[in-house]
């Protein structure tokens, strides 16, 4: 099937949206868990999280922009605390992660409303996921808006990270599907994922090899 | 296991490479096929792409800082040209995708280098992976630097989008599973995913309910 740009423009907004929003691919699936100046918690669940550096360890948020009047509570929390947490959605909490993406009034907490149970470790502002296995407190390090379409790029640089010693290899990579963390497509779509196969650092000279 | 800013700033580099670049969760895994003005093309594997906005219909792609003489051909080409195509990767063609990332001359194009076939479409000066189900022509939109560290935000318009009927479900949605699209972690593991549970859109008076 081919849709061009005359195609792509004409169509429902709806359809369009699904469409495109399945482009990229698979995504992550994230709880982000902030609190208001006056402590109000508020849990979100983001797709649209990346890579952003190593050194500094920096991760990306992007925030879609708000029609007029409506409230963006991640995004006011994270600009007036600077603080912010990321949990990993796994198969066993992914109902009430979903659930989190309702639009609770901001008095309403997405914890009690689920029933996932907020964890305060460190120093942190932000509240962690108890019930995520891998969980990552951040702070606010640059906000930039993209001009294209105002949505908002939020980079937070990794100020502590939790994660269970099974999945943690010996090279410092992660083992996620042995974490039973899911991956997610689209806006509505979450999958678990097969055992990974791994490749070795590709050279010009010898053809693709699997780490075994 | 506890990783805090400390600890993680003392690692050895190649062990904080793996373990941050796993920290964002599951990513894409897209071919980028550019051209360079003289007509040499290029083909390198992409993780760190996202969904920018539905309308207009945006993408949006992570390219790192290039060390000083080292050479980035796929910026160069988007820049040079303002067209690229984002191929996605499927288990079949997974070991020679892997191996575009091998650091080849700029003569020497990563299609003949690995097997996988260049396919030229509508007027697209970027050419298509053949092997590819799904695959997509954008336009250079916007370009970003990243002040923090350097990285460059490329984000493109879709143009034109070729897809197998199958995978494309009444409501404008992908199957990516279906089709064998594969997902990445980190540096180097890529896995299949299980066939997807989608919920139905968050209310905050029902519980999640599950697509059927």
């Amino acid at each position: 099937m081919h849709i061009d740009k005359n195609i792509l423009i004409a169509l429902e907004q709806r359809y369009r949206a699904n469409l495109i929003n399945c482009l990229s691919g698979f995504k992550p699936a994230l709880l982000v868990g902030t609190q208001s100046p006056s402590g109000d918690t508020n849990l979100a669940m983001f797709t649209n999280v990346l890579h952003i550096g190593a050194n500094p360890a920096l991760l990306g948020l992007l925030v879609r922009p708000a029609p007029a009047g409506t409230e963006r509570h991640t995004l006011d929390n994270i600009t007036a605390t600077g603080e912010f947490t990321l949990n990993h959605v796994t198969t066993s909490i992914l109902p009430a992660a979903h659930q989190t993406s309702a639009r609770f009034p901001r008095h309403v907490s997405e914890f009690t409303a689920t029933g996932l149970t907020p964890e305060w470790r460190d120093d942190c502002k932000a509240p962690y996921v108890k019930e995520a296995p891998v969980k990552i407190a951040l702070r606010l390090a640059e906000q930039q808006t993209l001009a294209i379409n105002n949505t908002t790029l939020v980079i937070g640089e990794v100020q502590s990270i939790y994660l269970p010693k099974e999945i943690l290899r010996e090279d410092g990579s992660v083992d996620m599907a042995k974490g039973h963390i899911i991956t997610s497509c689209g806006l509505d779509s979450y999958h678990a994922t097969a055992p990974g196969t791994r490749y070795q650092y590709a050279k010009p000279d010898t053809k693709a090899t699997k780490v075994t």
